[in-house]
């Protein structure tokens, strides 16, 4: 059968790499594009080459980007006083998004993860100090992830970070905005609880 | 920000392109890819492209195959009398991972679709006629999906395989195995009653 092919497997196996996608949904992709035009599976073949050789990482940030400096970086209108520091380009995209943030970032390419074995030199914490030593910037926001791994690496960071003189924060965690205390779970309330504050 | 680059856009609407996949898991498929090692941006776009080269329909059966005739086709074992009929590749390879059918293979490349353009001619109906000729098939099993164009599709080819004095045959609709009355819809149950069989 067709699913026994070899180059078949290959693209199955080269979806299910991709993050959030099973076997089932694999083979339907790998089904869609072989029953396509031709030019569908170019134009993604194409794009994800195309898309890999262009994009780099930031000098500065290690955002990923097309120019280096990144755009944030070289926007001079950004607040240079303050770092962001997220695990990957994907939070410093949403932060972007939500639109009030005017500071600059630091992509740590992920958290510290012992059991796979990401420590604090697989992270990009040493340029990340190198940042700070200018001495322009007074705060670092650590927007890691609310998970065990992006709770250790704020309190990795906030110890590296702290003896330099700089303000280190952690962004808040609680109820979404718009969302009931009844579809909140256990550690996000008593996070909320624990991080509330005085209303004036 | 790097979503505006043309590269990324690019990569994000190959893979929207691809069906059941969303504006935001299209972005983080993409982000995952630019984050990742070259090699497995490489290795997705290499399999894409060799997949679809290497992949042809086969002339009998129009089944998605590496060689051609396809293996099912070639197959001296299969019973050449029985034809089931699908709308597509993944409805074929479903069926045979279910392991009890022995016959033949036929993909008509979709179901007639007036308002979207797709009517007989741009099945592969005459193909299926033409495979009728020879007198060796005196069954067609119509396995076209339980859609209202999977079944205008089934009544389509009754008309015009009856006349040919081949038997034509829908495969059975009703509640799934292991599954609940309270689970299955309105459409499936009439379905189930009005396709009940004696119990002997």
């Amino acid at each position: 059968m067709l699913t026994d092919s070899p180059s078949v497997e290959r693209l199955v196996d080269a979806f299910r790499r991709l993050p959030g996608i099973g076997k089932r949904t694999a083979e339907r992709l790998a089904l869609h594009l072989l029953g396509a035009p031709e030019s569908e599976a170019e134009y993604l073949s194409e794009a994800v080459r195309s898309a890999r050789e262009r994009i780099t990482t930031c000098s500065i940030c290690c955002n990923l980007t097309e120019t280096d400096p990144c755009p944030t970086c070289a926007d001079e209108r950004r607040d240079r006083s303050v770092i962001c520091v997220v695990e990957r380009a994907s939070g410093a995209i949403a932060i972007e998004k939500a639109g009030s943030y005017r500071g600059l970032y630091h992509v740590l390419n992920g958290a510290l993860n012992p059991l796979e074995g990401i420590g604090p030199t697989e992270l990009r914490v040493d340029r990340l100090v190198k940042r700070l030593e200018g001495g322009e910037v007074t705060e670092v926001i650590v927007a890691t992830n609310a998970t065990a791994e992006g709770e250790a690496t704020a309190l990795y960071l906030s110890r590296q970070i702290g003896p330099l003189g700089v303000r280190v924060t952690r962004i808040a965690h609680g109820v979404p905005m718009g969302g009931g205390l009844e579809f909140a779970d256990d550690a996000t309330l008593s996070h909320a609880l624990e991080g509330r504050t005085r209303l004036e």
